[in-house]
């Protein structure tokens, strides 16, 4: 048995610290370390050795592996620094605050061969990944579109970011993967209406490099929390809903329906509808489990800093288009 | 008690058939003639002495008030006419194709000073009428956004316009109504897949005179059927559901949720969900006794002419907005 | 093309107007007649010349076959002089008011060999007839209970018999019904609540032949209206909604489920869930054309006077028991 | 400040593990010891130091207050010495298998004058707290029936006892408890399906002290996951879902629905519905603070072993229903 991957971990806010309960847990991983400055030993779930007050510490103590779970703003000066330091590092999503800052993360990481991944953490929820493979599949024949929704009460974790870096991220990356594409053209529009600084709502519409419609509804001022994707198609259409990790697919209408008080709410026609048996792993271990497969030199699937990087150029887009009161075709 | 109005009807198609079923209960109300050129008296739930040839027909029996439930491309000429005959007439949405023929419908109602009214009977649906007052009344506060879902199998009646014109009409026109405001611009992207000449998905964001982003999702496509209008505000949102005409309002969270598997699906904080009760006649029915009791000089709520033009603008800047891939004011 | 079977009804109130409604339009049937002594024209839909003041009035028009809609307390002496004048009969449910008033109908019928059937609708329900069918294949494999709920607002058409006879004896029906068995012993307790003389709410368990627990909950005092069929088995359970007509299987758990906020709610583990597509003709209209192929010696599904006999026999078992607050087993 | 209580667990199985979590963060509270002879240092979740391989080694160690969550036939043995030993202790529900060990145990406890009380967890449900408050308040006026359903796939962790004791117990014990009343008599009936030796399925009816009727169906048998109580009353029914801590009224209707197709599904007439915004703290959390709030000799509320005892009863009771095809008594 070979010995045990040593991982770091920078940053002990929410996020960072269910990163720390899932490396405690991961088989061949061993968590050495935790940098937040922040938090004192009394504040923190974890015992007091493991903590320290800055990166360089955390390097010195020597780490195969690295997450970052700061806020967005500090990313590229963290993981420029990791990259220097030859450590492979997930970063979480979004990359960076703007295009510029992502496309220097991932020189940095690219100029010296460090593996360097984003945390774009929808992509191993069960349901999404179910879809993908159907989709790739053809079990919905042509796609048409593919809406979300997420929506929910606001986290008050999140304040240098606006809801589109921190919320939208997930739908623009979850959209491109699951189809296989690419966005064309954004347009958007925002409100900031919860006396932050950042805009708090966002309701969006995108053309798909392959020609399929998106729309995304995202805030965090609603009461009612879904994260729903339905992706509409030739055959019917596939709802995913992450908080459940549920997918569940509605048939294109194979039967009549005459009694006419039942189709005045299900339709002309109806078809059967099958929500599918999944197994169900919490979607950051599986992350976790696949950025330690791929320091090992394995070869699963993460999630590429160019990837992260286009996603953060699409959120661009959405916000210069709420900004303009135009379309935005988003340049590769 | 005075003589009960003379009504006549032009089209028997599905909505036809409807209005004629209503027409014959309506207190106050007597259907005496039907125009539909296609219809044999053996096709047809009436008796064959309603049934006219042509609209000559129908005006030489003698009407008071007349329906048109007829193709939208064909909407100008009947209408034009019954205009010139003095009848007042309501005209079923869209009012007409483009802006252009439904201006030309409104001018001929207006410079003769006959009653012409639009069929918008998304307006009578009793969850829209409560969350309409409700709005009126303050009791969201400022409102931040209006999303519509519209989706469903196709109905195989609809053959000379698309989903815009046939479907997203209705949620342009309540969008509008339940606000009070209009709309300042949209941004859409649709889809012509089902093999029609027309498009059958339309994915559109808009932004209100009042500050209201919208977001319509409409379509034929689907076999999940939707009519489903969420309003997001200062207080909490509510979504009306106008097939069963149920209007919930969701609460902004006033408790926290520290149970953390239940905060997981409903978020940091829940607050108190409540669906109203609310009395629920049939909404074509309190939409004719409306056009009723307008012609008899009562002063009910119908959709005005004007009202139907200006959704038809924004339909049709919609289309623009698809074909052209750029966002498009609507000119006032 | 034979003559149309002439038909006649008797009883005019909600399930009357609903026979009426269904025998104008069935092909290959001619409704004649209907004795509403009660109802004067102007207060019904029918033509003037359909309407009867007495039974002797509708024999001497001649019918092929007759439906008894009365109350419940009038059926033996309505059915039985159908039985004398040889004309074959529908009576709607529940059969009669007690074991021995339905006895007599079914002896007037057999000893005259003139067919005699009762109107268990939901026996006609397309979910209900998929579960029989998919039960009778053993799609579930062996089957352990079959739980229903029947609850909702009173209908105050409903004046001479209590919960158990009005809406209980669907449960009794159908559960004997579904599953190809009989009950062998039930325990009850009833409450009288509204101020009526009848028995208002029934909890019932009851055992079946094939040793297969039943659970009935039925009562007309809850605002909360459900038409609910749960049987559960060796493979899964199924669950029937009468109100929509879904039929939906849930699987046994094939997947386990280690994301603990999923399993919460989910439970150990979880299989997939089908709804099924299912045509839906409305169940009413099925009830009559299986009628009157039955009428032209067809041998189409109807519901036999002795199974409405010993369903009638079952509900007296319940009332029983409610009464002595002892378990009662129905003898055969 | 005073020094914390120093509490004991004994048990390490699924419950177990959930005490000690709790009790490890419970503010006032260290866990000194954990008794469990079958698991290793290197299974548990806790510090090596906690384990303890019987009760004595944990009575030497000196508690304050024990909890005994172990299988149900070792709780007499373990109860009983924590009472001599005068540790104020709480059992974990079902108190014993059976009448007289349960009694035995309350006497053990009463004679020394020990506190001793039972965990029945769904009271610390906040649905549950909720829903009996709003019934001692009147808020349903006369309560006429109490239906729980508690129905999921089979947990393996449960193998001396049948799913009477380990699940019926908390519907009975929940029943008596949100209506203030005692159960008179219960008729059950119980499948044993699964190969092993208890029953895993019962359907019980029920009559309650206060004339209220009771319906409990129970099994560890079904896919379809449901943790439901429905209490019907004078003016609606309020529904508690203890798995998303939701509490539900369904007010009785008081408006009617002319529109058939709506009226088809909600009846007659709809009145509103609230789900409640309730503050949803762990229930184990608040019945281990319970129950050291109670050490500590405040008056907080726990679950008296005579409650234990009366629930235990009730289900001997529903047991010897099933066994003999009768209704039962319950003799207080």
């Amino acid at each position: 048995m070979t010995a045990p991957l040593r991982a770091g971990l920078v940053g002990l806010g929410m996020m960072g610290r269910n990163h720390a309960r899932v490396l405690r847990t991961l088989p061949g991983v061993q968590l050495v370390g935790v940098v937040d400055p922040d938090a004192g030993p009394e504040s923190s779930p974890l015992d007091a050795d493991l903590l320290l007050p800055d990166l360089e510490s955390l390097l010195r103590r020597g780490v195969d592996m690295c997450v970052v779970a700061t806020p967005t703003v500090t990313h590229e000066a963290i993981a420029t620094r990791l990259a220097e330091a030859g450590v492979p590092t997930l970063i979480e999503k979004p990359l960076a605050g703007d295009p510029a800052a992502a496309e220097r993360i991932a020189a940095a990481f690219e100029q010296r061969q460090v593996l360097g991944c984003v945390g774009h953490i929808e992509r191993y929820n069960p349901a999404l990944q179910s879809l993908r493979t159907r989709l790739a599949h053809g079990e919905l024949g042509e796609v048409y579109q593919v809406a979300t929704r997420r929506q929910g009460p606001f986290p008050s974790r999140i304040a240098d970011i606006g809801v589109v870096g921190d919320l939208a991220t997930h739908d623009i990356d979850l959209t491109a993967w699951v189809t296989g594409s690419f966005y064309r053209s954004v347009s958007a529009s925002t409100a900031t209406r919860s006396g932050r600084s950042h805009e708090d709502l966002v309701s969006a519409v995108g053309v798909l490099g392959i020609d399929v419609v998106t729309s995304h509804l995202v805030n965090w001022l609603s009461p009612l929390k879904e994260r729903i994707t339905t992706v509409t198609g030739e055959r019917g259409c596939f709802v995913a809903d992450t908080l459940m990790a549920d997918l569940t697919y509605y048939e294109n209408g194979v039967t009549t329906a005459p009694w006419s008080a039942v189709a005045t709410f299900r339709g002309v026609s109806e078809g059967s509808v099958i929500r599918y048996a999944i197994r169900k792993p919490e979607p950051l271990m599986t992350e976790l489990e696949a950025f330690a497969a791929a320091v090992r030199g394995e070869d699963p699937h993460v999630v590429t800093l160019r990837e992260g990087l286009e996603t953060v150029r699409v959120a661009d887009a959405m916000l210069r288009s709420a900004r303009t009161g135009a379309t935005v075709e988003v340049k590769p």
